[in-house]
């Protein structure tokens, strides 16, 4: 796997939600990235996230799906190995609500998704590993606040790659409600 | 993988330089860690790390081996997928200059590298990928920098699992010099 392109940070439609390109350097040992740079992506225009905290999540086999969860803090995610189909709604109130995102992420991607905005994904190989900086500290008091959305909400739409019914998910995660009955995330930390 | 050891800081002979046990979680899933966690692990006497980068390599096959390089600023280093062999040496100046300490590591272990001890490692395992926090941005002037020593210096005697003879490494790494010939790293940045 080599990937060669240049640092760059895009907008999508969910506003402040942005998809940037990682150069990645091969050789002879396997690859090299600057997963996360402070400096070069606030210049490029990416918030200047102080993460606390470094999740990584590890999905044993392709079709794994994990989500949808609004919570009360910025997230950095990429991938480290593997690749995902990724899903994103914005779910503050506003104009924007229920809006959603998707594209495929492997190593030479990265993701930042602003508090308030809903993140899902889908791994698209065995063994994709997933990770993320966050800057707040998780807790399970803090889990009673974050927003959930149904992955199969037909008002979602979304084309997961593997279907639902076919696909690895926690119990919780299938039970969250549908769109039309989420309250919009409060837009200020409390 | 399942592991389910209680987040712990161990220290090693080398000052400054500690080895954690990670919580692991498992699930139908795959597994999830807190691979950092700036309160948690304060809070059991671990550094106070801003990080301002993260970096991630992939090492392709079994025997790739890196270093061992000594830089100007502290690292937080883990293991996202795979297990390595590391090796660490003492590159200051004073009475611990040169000592040892080696370990594997996996997913459910991370260890804190301080600035000026050096750092290598080789991967034990196909497609290990190596992440990495750390609290000052590189360059290529920073790298010029650098204290290296060889990784098949003698005096350091260190027991590669592979024999470096038959690993992956980059030219580079095998033209260090020999701990005989390193000038102890500066103790303050410059
Ligand atoms: C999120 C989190 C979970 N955990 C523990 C709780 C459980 O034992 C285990 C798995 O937690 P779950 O909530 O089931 O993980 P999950 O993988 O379903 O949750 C994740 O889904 C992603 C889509 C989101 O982007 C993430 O931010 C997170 O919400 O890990 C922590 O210890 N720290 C954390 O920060
Ligand atoms: C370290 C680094 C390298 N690079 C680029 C330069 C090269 O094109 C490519 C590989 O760089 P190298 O110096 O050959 O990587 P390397 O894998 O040999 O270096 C690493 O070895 C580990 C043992 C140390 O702990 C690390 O801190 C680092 O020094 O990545 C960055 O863009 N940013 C960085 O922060």
């Amino acid at each position: 796997m080599e990937f060669e392109s240049e640092l760059a940070v895009h907008r999508t439609d969910i506003p402040g939600l942005v998809v940037l390109d990682l150069p990645v350097h091969g050789d002879n040992r396997g690859w090299f990235k600057e997963n996360w740079q402070r400096a070069k992506m606030v210049a490029l225009g990416l918030p200047d996230i102080r993460p606390v905290q470094n999740n990584i999540s590890y999905n044993t086999s392709r079709g794994v799906t994990r989500g949808i969860h609004a919570e009360p803090w910025d997230k950095y995610i990429s991938i480290a190995i593997g690749e995902i189909f990724g899903a994103w709604v914005d779910l503050r109130p506003g104009a924007t609500f229920g809006r959603v995102f998707t594209c495929t992420l492997d190593p030479s991607k990265a993701i930042f998704v602003p508090r308030g905005v809903g993140n899902a994904f889908q791994t698209l190989a065995d063994g994709t590993t997933y990770t993320y900086l966050v800057d707040a500290h998780w807790s399970l008091a803090q889990k009673r606040t974050y927003t959930f959305v149904n992955l199969a909400d037909p008002d979602l739409a979304i084309d997961w790659p593997i279907p639902l019914t076919a696909a690895e998910l926690s119990d919780a995660d299938r039970a969250h409600p549908p769109l039309r009955e989420v309250v919009p995330m409060a837009p200020k930390r409390t």
